[in-house]
């Protein structure tokens, strides 16, 4: 397999982990350092895995169902370093509403061993296009 | 000069070409091809650089001061890439208004020769701090 290839399994692994509101999912998707950043969409930045972990425990136990349609997913490998922006079709209810919106997001993944690992995952909404 | 300290040199170039408002200073700033990606904040995607630098001219055109003061930057290395995350403290002068904004940034650098070039700038607003 391509990084190319792997580097956007990598991500789809991470789509499906949201879906499946799984935190253990998560676990293995991520890379568990201190290094390790993330910002949902109006969030300020969280950095560590245990602030970045603990954001996905509140989000999954806000959210009662999350659907992602990926579209524009564009993949650049780089040695250890691999990133990809797509944009996040989403069909979600929290708090029993239903909403549609699209999020642009910033992936950026780390070489280990044979495993791309998320090491950071800016998202954040495009303006008159949220839900 | 390590990677880490020619990465955050390259990033505050940005910064100075930004509030220079300067666009043969951000030429040099970016890598010039198809790849490289730019999300201002709430814009939709751009791709490639013809797109990415026609939006620099726009906003140089419709802005008449901007100062940066950047917080918690924080660099990865990692062979041909890099990426690095910061928070612009922006004064702004737009139309005749004024506006103080706090924005968070994810921007990816790629190594060229000797240079650390511009990829991908992915800046949003943090909900409850915007300008």
């Amino acid at each position: 397999m391509s990084d190319d290839d792997a580097l956007e399994a990598a991500n789809a692994r991470f789509y499906r982990a949201f879906e499946a509101l799984d935190i253990a999912q998560m676990d293995r998707v991520w890379a568990h350092d201190e290094h390790v950043k993330c910002v949902h969409p109006g969030w300020p930045l969280l950095v560590g895995w245990t602030a970045v972990r603990a954001s996905w425990e509140t989000i999954f136990a806000n959210t009662a169902e999350m659907r992602f349609t990926l579209s524009d997913v564009a993949v650049v490998a780089g040695g250890e370093l691999g990133w990809l922006t797509c944009t996040e079709n989403i069909l979600s209810e929290v708090r029993g509403r239903v909403a549609v919106t699209s999020v642009l997001a910033t992936n950026v993944f780390a070489r280990d061993r044979d495993r791309w690992r998320l090491v950071h995952h800016h998202a954040s909404h495009v303006l008159g296009h949220t839900g």
